[in-house]
């Protein structure tokens, strides 16, 4: 059975989805009727609730692609296709440690947080407070965040840590802060960057060329959908064509 | 330092890289003379190791991508950014449990055995015995594994398991495999799909439709890479074009 | 000075597009006020007319591009991303002769209608009746159209025409008609077929190696724009992911 | 039958493809045989043509496609999925005027000089000699070029003709050469340009902004090609990335 306060994906009979936290006092308002949070943490995981019109919900433990997408947004969020990606080539698993900035919306870092585990550890850096607020609410809604610390501060005064596992950067002048980045991570350790433009992109080469960077790398990662049709395969009429560049390099002695 | 029999990539100052266990009593044979595998110890993660001949050798902790990219293949892998996206849609992070078939080169394996941490689980099956062993191999060359269970099965016979937090088909046929899968998860998990042909995809689709299943999503993801120069910046001129139809569904009552 | 009848663009202040014929005893409403086509006529292309409100409007000779993308449609078009390749492909230029079917809205009819010029011809054939009337309309209201013969008839019965220099299918069922495809062209000339679904792709390409085709190619044409800004380049946040697939062979003896 | 001198396309039996002027006193050696150049020409287009030990080659009618392919090229050729746009975009087809720097091998030129007709021209301005004459025996030996002037000059002293329908150029730094190019066209005429880095593209734009031009856009073309394999129809493993990104504008008043 879900516990209570975790997040809970609920589907209607038409697909429309609500991520929602299994608060058993509570109730969740829809077309097909009034659905009683109880009676969806008593139905469970993978099962049907119905709402008091009699119209059933799916009950769905949502994955961490369902909780980065319902991340509470105020900023460009980083979407799961970048996700993915950032999470190998920076090697973020259990036990692994990771500087973050800014925060955004969080949901790179509920991503981080999720496969961190209990032993790793994200530090993450906002420096406007409405979204390191948001970033922290984003987190505890998702039932996730105990192995986040969050900091209200400007990346210019440089980061607290040092010997950091890995430190991904999504502000929009990453090449102020390259040599702050470099002395809080490890030797040798991977560093990330998203960005929007090409032009962006170029001076931030220009500025990886400058320091104590090597094996620097820059891609996009396009998702293309397909309505799913068994007689009728074809791929969606449109799609998000840009969502950022994505920019690697290690750190070198 | 990098603890004996871990993997560490070596990058030549040409920027060959070697993914290689650290056996002190091994050394590497390069075209910039010999690099002795204890002074790469000695030198540790981040560092540089000097061959007989003076030439300069990074120390990389490798990332899961490095990993990934390491693996010794016999079969077609599953590439990065495939497996980035495949995780966050099954929900694969410390704790959960999966089942995969097969198991191939252990591509995927050991991007989930990684993710997973010690108290997560992965089921791997594969028929056929020398990808059952390359698998086994791989992992153990990535000091990865000790999560994983490797099943010389064939999942005709259905799985061992139940109740699992997700499911990974990587096989030529999956549909003929579809109620196999569905009492395997837990009720509402999700199972992905890999396969290279359309044809496939609607035939899969086809078995979707008829078993218990929902929010069916085919899907393709693809990387462009760009040439890192910041005052040349553009795209390379060549691309992989085609890995494979990622296809997501979700068991349902 | 443009001539009376022929089609003109005429761009507002804020860069909104409309293609008109110019008809001297005509005016355009519009939201800055009333345009008189007289005044547009006595401009001439390139050059600036206002309306009775003092707002100027560019005067532009709509290029092929333009009378494509102005084609009034009741069908799903061919676009110009298309038209493009499947002229050269199909050696559309002046002097050749073409079969098409259906004709649609007479996207595809009016660009070719362009290239071959006075000597050329287009034969296209449309089954139903409004849109074998839309198609002739688009032509004549982009002054194109004297090299045209319709036909409202069912590509079943065959074609009227043979030894035609090439020949493209834009039919939902093209396997259907391939035998007929094949004996009105010229030995050796180039076909075409435009499909949405990749099981259409597949069913055309089993029709194609079964018939006297050699040749075969299958390939979808994707368009990407940027927002042009000098110090924000970047890729447009959408774009459109699927028009079709295109398909071509060569008859063969 | 094929008039002498004309290239013509003979495709192996294995699918190789040659690209030859029909001149009877001449052979083709191949791995199949010696084929007569005199038997070519008796088979005609669309027929089957034998070496001496009896091999079957297909004779085909070249198409525009197959020509621009067949260009000789020493520099980084336009590729047919960006020249069918460009002719679209510039209004390209019979009667036309253009003006188009460089010429390069002259796979654009060979392209706008088959659509352009008898009553039709390209001025190409080229600056190196050795590809002047490249483009020259190019067109040549394809039998087009009767519609074209070519000039060894630098377009740097501005371009001959005035009133121009449109202009295309394949320069390294177009925005040098702006003010040329707004003088040689006809009042609101389309200009394009082809550039392979994001750099070009930006300062491009900011020389279109400060000069007369409006309606910029910027975009590039993928072309994916697909197995034509019925029963396993699939996107090809690896495509051309890059070829260059396209931009058009209009001369403003």
């Amino acid at each position: 059975m879900p516990s209570p306060g975790r997040l809970v994906l609920l589907v209607s009979p038409k697909g429309k989805r609500y991520l929602r936290p299994l608060d058993p006092e509570r109730t969740l308002q829809t077309n097909e009727g009034i659905l009683k949070m109880s009676d969806v943490a008593e139905a469970g995981f993978g099962r049907i609730a119905y709402t008091h019109l009699g119209q059933p919900y799916q009950v769905i433990k949502p994955s961490l692609y369902d909780l980065v997408k319902g991340v509470k947004r105020q900023t460009q969020i980083i979407y799961p296709k970048e996700i993915g990606y950032i999470l190998l080539k920076l090697g973020i698993g259990p036990g692994a440690s990771v500087i973050e900035a800014g925060s955004g919306s969080g949901s790179l870092t509920l991503a981080m947080s999720f496969m961190l585990g209990e032993t790793g550890k994200v530090y993450t850096y906002e420096r406007r407070p409405e979204f390191f607020e948001l970033c922290r609410k984003n987190l505890e809604r998702a039932g996730l965040g105990r192995n986040v610390e969050h900091f209200n501060a400007d990346i210019a005064d440089g980061f607290l840590q040092e010997n950091v596992d890995a430190l991904f950067l999504d502000v929009r002048t990453p090449w102020e802060y390259l040599d702050q980045a470099a002395k809080a991570v490890a030797p040798g350790a991977p560093l990330g960057f998203l960005l929007p433009t090409v032009n962006q992109v170029s001076e931030l080469l220009a500025g990886l060329e400058a320091g104590p960077f090597a094996d620097t790398e820059v891609l996009e990662i396009l998702l293309r959908r397909y309505k799913p049709m068994p007689e009728r395969l074809r791929p969606e009429d449109r799609m998000v064509a840009h969502t950022g560049f994505l920019i690697f390099a290690r750190q070198r002695d």
